[in-house]
């Protein structure tokens, strides 16, 4: 059975809240052919509505700590001011946007993650996608727009990692469409020399990815997203990319199984 | 044709931030049977959010005045943190919640109101409402969770009171279901008397309602949330109803046509 071409584009924070790397995003989401999903970030502007409420941001290894008030902080910022800004762009392009988060149909379900060595707060760890609410969505012309909240269906949101939402969905929909995830940030791709924009890897396989870490190479947070990477790559996902948001297609590093 | 029952339920702001009364609200609203609708506000969260930003709120005719700023607090209050809460508390009842703005689906469309006497900025007025892709969407089970934000299909959002999105709603799906709308507020329905909860009309046609408010017995934003209400059932939704959160059905004040 050939399965019909699905493109899951996650974008940071830094991408969205730029006006003009915005719009070069959205005119090459709206060149990409056949079924598409756009998942979102929006921590910055997360962080700086948080300092104006004089609510102090604390990070964990790149994860945001999320008591009650931050919760809502994120819950306005990605929800409404981040998901809404996008989902009327996308519809004046003619695009069928539809703004959910994990609350909405519940096509995702998260649970409050454990109290370990950190205690997050209201972080929510994803457990179950449903691919048929997606899939029913897409099959109709929409285009799904993903903001980073999950729901553990007992009326808590949890605020979830935006890559974790990408790599998750791109795994679920994995057995019904032909998958493409690609991660798009600020730079052109996995960077050999931070300083240098042009030391893009075309590709990269675990085992170099490890190498890469233990060699201080890659670090922070690209880290956990390229763990999410080699994961949808390993679980079915076609293929995965990091790249940036005026090259979404045919450009950025590739992530290879082996 | 027997019209399936559609019942849209319009919940103020001080219903929906008030712990006790949101309570009430979601299991009444839980209790209702056959499709069904819920349009909320949120405008004293918005003023509420505004003041800790440092931004004025100005209200003229008991409408927002909507400058850019006072557009993104709204947006992330109406379409993030309320929209988001009352969504997962219905998902957490066992109903298949889904929040929509005018920029999701595309179902309502507005325009900015032009500039008069008062500039009111980013407000919008309902120029169309698709009553398709909300009928879709309840016959599969869903429960429109519709937050007071529209958009003109060029990309901007538009505040827009939720009384009128809930009333355009119920006119627009008049034809496809026997609709009831409700509104529901802090009071029990329209009072002869404000300082008397119990001085409750049962029901009010046009008339009357002209006297009341030549007499000065009805005033302030309950004349335009009257308006809306005669406006519906003059436009052929079966029911319209204006009644107190912990009793939305069978309770009240009924309006009539004539």
């Amino acid at each position: 059975m050939i399965l019909e071409k699905l493109t899951i584009i996650k974008v940071g924070g830094k991408v969205v809240e730029t006006p003009a790397s915005l719009s070069a995003l959205l005119h090459q989401f709206n060149a990409i052919k056949g079924h598409k999903i756009l998942v979102h970030g929006g921590g910055r502007t997360a962080t700086q509505l948080a300092a104006r409420l004089g609510i102090e941001s604390h990070m964990v290894n790149g994860r945001r700590v999320t008591d009650k008030e931050t919760l809502d902080v994120v819950t306005m910022v990605y929800a409404g001011l981040v998901n809404k800004t996008l989902g009327a762009q996308l519809q004046a392009l003619g695009l069928n946007a539809l703004g959910l988060t994990g609350a909405d149909l519940t096509y995702m379900r998260s649970e409050k993650r454990p109290v370990g060595e950190v205690d997050y707060g209201f972080v929510g760890d994803v457990k179950e996608v449903k691919p048929d609410i997606l899939g029913n969505l897409i099959s109709q012309g929409v285009v799904p727009v993903l903001a980073p909240l999950t729901h553990d269906k007992q009326g808590s949101l949890l605020n979830t990692n935006a890559d974790t939402i990408a790599g998750e969905t791109a795994k679920a929909m994995a057995p019904l469409f032909d998958v493409t995830l690609v991660y798009c940030f600020e730079k052109k791709g996995v960077l050999l020399d931070e300083a240098d924009d042009e030391s893009v890897l075309s590709s990269l396989n675990k085992e170099q990815f490890q190498e890469y870490v233990t060699k201080g190479v890659i670090q922070g947070g690209m880290i956990p997203k390229l763990e999410n990477a080699f994961d949808a790559i390993n679980a079915g996902v076609s293929s995965v990319v990091i790249t940036r948001a005026d090259a979404l297609i045919g450009a950025g590093t590739v992530i290879r199984k082996a």
